[in-house]
C-alpha cells in the first residue's frame, strides 16, 4: 500500500499521529497545508518527505495561475523556501525540491507544459523511492540470516517512505527470503515512531516483532538477545549519520556489544559535501517532552531539552546500505569523491 | 519532608503514582494494603521499600492476636515471606525483613514486649535511612565540583528513601554547599519517576534540572554537555550494579565519552555474596510499556518485554558511594571479604 498519492491536484497520505489506533488518510490541496502536516508530523520519515514536498511543488505547479514560465519558476522557488524551513534536518526534502527547481532550468515550453513536468517529475520522484527501497532491501537482506533478531530504532519503515521502507525494506525482503527472523522495535520517545508504527507495519505484514522501551537497549544486547542492529537516516554527511534522536546511544551499545551496525538510506539521503558540524538539529516543541497525547507526565515550568535527532559518526557503522550496494569503512573515505 | 511515617498502628506515605500533580497521602493498616501499595508502585525506591517493608511487619506486630511470642514470629516470618515476594530484584525490603526476624531472635520475652520490640526496629531502620542518606550526600558531594551537569537517571531522592535520597542527596549536599551545579534528569520510561519524581524534588528544592527523553543520553554525552552521572542501586552484588532498566546503557555512554559514573547505596544495598547470575529480574506487566497513564500508544495484542532494571557491570562503574566512604576499583576487588 502507497502511503502517499497524486490524483488531479490532490495529495493524499496516510495521517501518522492516528496510528496504530485508526488508518486514516487526509487530503492536501496547497503548501499550507503540505507545511503544516510536515511540522505537525502527521507525515514524516525522511524518504517520505521527500516525496511529500515534491507534491508539494506539484500542488504549486497545478494550481497556478503565473501565466508564464518566469513567473511559475519564481513561484516555485518560493514555496520551495518555504518546504525547506519545515524541517531543517532530514536531506531528502532539501533534495527533492532542488530536483524539481533543477528540472525547470532547461524548460523552454510556456507555463502549462512547466506545471505539467513539475507534476511528471513529482510522481517520478515518488515511484522512484518505491524502487530504490526493494533495491535497498534486496542489498540489505544479504546481511541478514535465519535466526537473526535485528533490533530498529524510529520507523524506517514503508510509512516513511512512498512504499515498502529503508531498514524495515530489508526487514521485509528478508522475511520474504524465507529467513526465520525477529525484530526488536524500540518505543522512540517522545513521538512513540517505533510503539505506534513499526509494530503497526511489521503485526500487519506477520513478521514477529518486541516492542521495548528505548532505555532497554542495552539490557537486551546484554543478554545477547540482539544480533544485528538496522536504522534509517535523516542525512548522511562526510563523518556521519543523523537520524531519529537515540541513534548515537544504540549504535555506541552495539559496538560495545561487538552487534554490526547497519543504516539503509536511499542517496538522496547523502549529503556529503557537508561534515557533521554544519548540519542544524532541529529542536522542537517542550511539550513533545512532557506530555504523551493529552496527558501531561512532568511538571509545569519543567527546562526540557528536545532535539529530534542525533549524530553518529561513521565508526561506529558497520555498513551503508543505499539502492547501489553496501557501503563499507573502505567507501566511507572515499566519500569526498562520490 | 519524610516520604514514610510511623503512628499508632497507621503507616502513611505519600502516593507517586500521582505527582507531580498531585501531593497526596494515603495510609495503609495491615500488609496485604502495603504489598498492594508496593507492587502497584505506590511506594517505590529501594531504601524506601526497606523502610516499607519493615513498617509492614510493625503492623502485624501492632495488631497481632498471637498471645505467644512463638505465634508472632511465626506471623512476621510469614509476612516477611509475603512481602518479599512484591519485588524479587531490590534488595533493601529483603534486607529490612531479615533484619527485623534476626532482631527477634535471641528476644525472650512475651508476645507485646516483642510486638513493641518490632515497631521499634522498624522506627529505627527509618531513622538510620536518614543519617545513612546524609552521610552519603556528604561523601558523593567531594566528587561533584562548581559548575558540574549531573546526568541521573530514575528517582534517586527523597520520595525513594525516607528522606533526603542517595543520588540525589549527593546533588543536594553540592547544592548546599554552594556548589553552582545543574541536574539533567532522564524521563525514565516506563513508569517516568525522572519526568514525575526527580523534576518535582529538584524543582521544590530550587536546583535547576532540565528533563531529557531516555534515548537523548548519548546526544547530551556527545554535546559535552554532563560532567558526571549519579545513579541510585536496587542490588549490589559482587561483580555488577543491579539498577532501574536504562541505568546499563548511561554507564557505557559514560564510560565511551570519560565520563565519571556512579553509584550512590547504602550498604543494605549490598548483597557481596551473590553474582549478578544468581538475581532475578523483576518482569513486569507489558501494559506499563503499552500505555502512558490512561492512553495505549502501541497497537492491541503486541508482544513487550519490561524487564524492570538491568546489570551494569563493576568495571563501567567509577566509584560507589555508600554511608562509609567512596569505594572504587580497589575496594570493589575486596567485595569478597567486605
Amino acid at each position: 500500500m502507497r502511503t502517499i498519492e497524486w490524483r488531479n491536484g490532490i495529495v493524499s497520505t496516510i495521517d501518522q499521529t492516528r496510528l496504530p489506533h485508526d488508518l486514516v488518510t487526509f487530503e492536501m490541496k496547497n503548501i499550507s497545508e503540505i507545511s503544516e502536516a510536515i511540522r505537525d508530523m502527521r507525515v514524516r520519515g525522511a524518504p517520505l518527505l521527500g516525496a511529500v514536498g515534491a507534491f508539494g511543488m506539484a500542488l504549486v505547479a497545478y494550481y497556478s495561475k503565473a501565466g508564464s514560465k518566469d513567473r511559475l519558476i519564481g513561484e516555485l522557488k518560493k514555496a520551495a523556501e518555504l518546504l525547506r524551513r519545515t524541517r531543517p534536518t532530514a536531506v531528502n526534502l532539501s533534495w527533492a525540491l532542488d530536483r524539481i527547481l533543477e528540472a525547470t532550468k532547461e524548460f523552454s515550453g510556456n507555463a502549462s507544459d512547466l506545471a505539467a513536468l513539475v507534476v511528471e517529475e513529482a510522481e517520478k520522484i515518488a515511484e522512484e523511492d518505491v524502487k530504490l527501497n526493494r533495491l535497498i532491501g534486496k542489498h540489505g537482506a544479504a546481511l541478514v540470516h535465519d535466526g537473526d533478531v535485528v533490533l530498529t530504532h524510529c520507523n524506517a519503515g514503508s510509512l516513511a517512505t512512498v512504499e515498502y521502507g529503508t531498514a524495515l525494506g530489508i526487514v521485509r525482503t528478508a522475511w520474504q527470503e524465507g529467513k526465520k527472523i525477529k525484530v526488536i522495535a524500540t518505543e522512540t520517545r517522545p513521538k512513540l515512531q517505533g510503539a505506534r508504527l513499526t509494530t503497526y507495519e511489521l503485526k500487519r505484514d506477520g513478521i514477529p516483532v518486541s516492542l521495548i522501551t528505548d532505555n532497554m537497549v542495552g539490557y537486551v544486547m546484554y543478554r545477547h538477545l540482539v544480533s544485528k542492529v538496522v536504522v534509517g537516516a535523516d542525512r548522511v554527511v562526510k563523518d556521519a549519520v543523523f537520524n531519529k534522536i537515540g541513534t548515537y546511544g544504540i549504535a555506541v551499545l552495539a559496538k560495545e556489544h561487538e552487534i554490526p551496525f547497519f543504516v539503509a538510506a536511499p542517496k538522496s539521503t547523502f549529503d556529503l559535501e557537508k561534515t557533521s558540524a554544519k548540519v542544524v538539529i532541529e529542536e522542537r516543541s517542550p511539550e513533545e517532552v512532557t506530555n504523551v497525547g493529552s496527558q501531561r507526565i512532568a511538571p509545569q515550568t519543567v527546562d526540557v531539552m528536545n532535539p529530534a535527532f542525533d549524530i553518529t559518526p561513521l565508526e561506529y557503522v558497520t555498513a551503508i546500505i543505499c539502492e547501489d550496494g553496501i557501503l563499507r569503512e573502505n567507501d566511507f573515505a572515499t566519500f569526498d569523491s562520490l
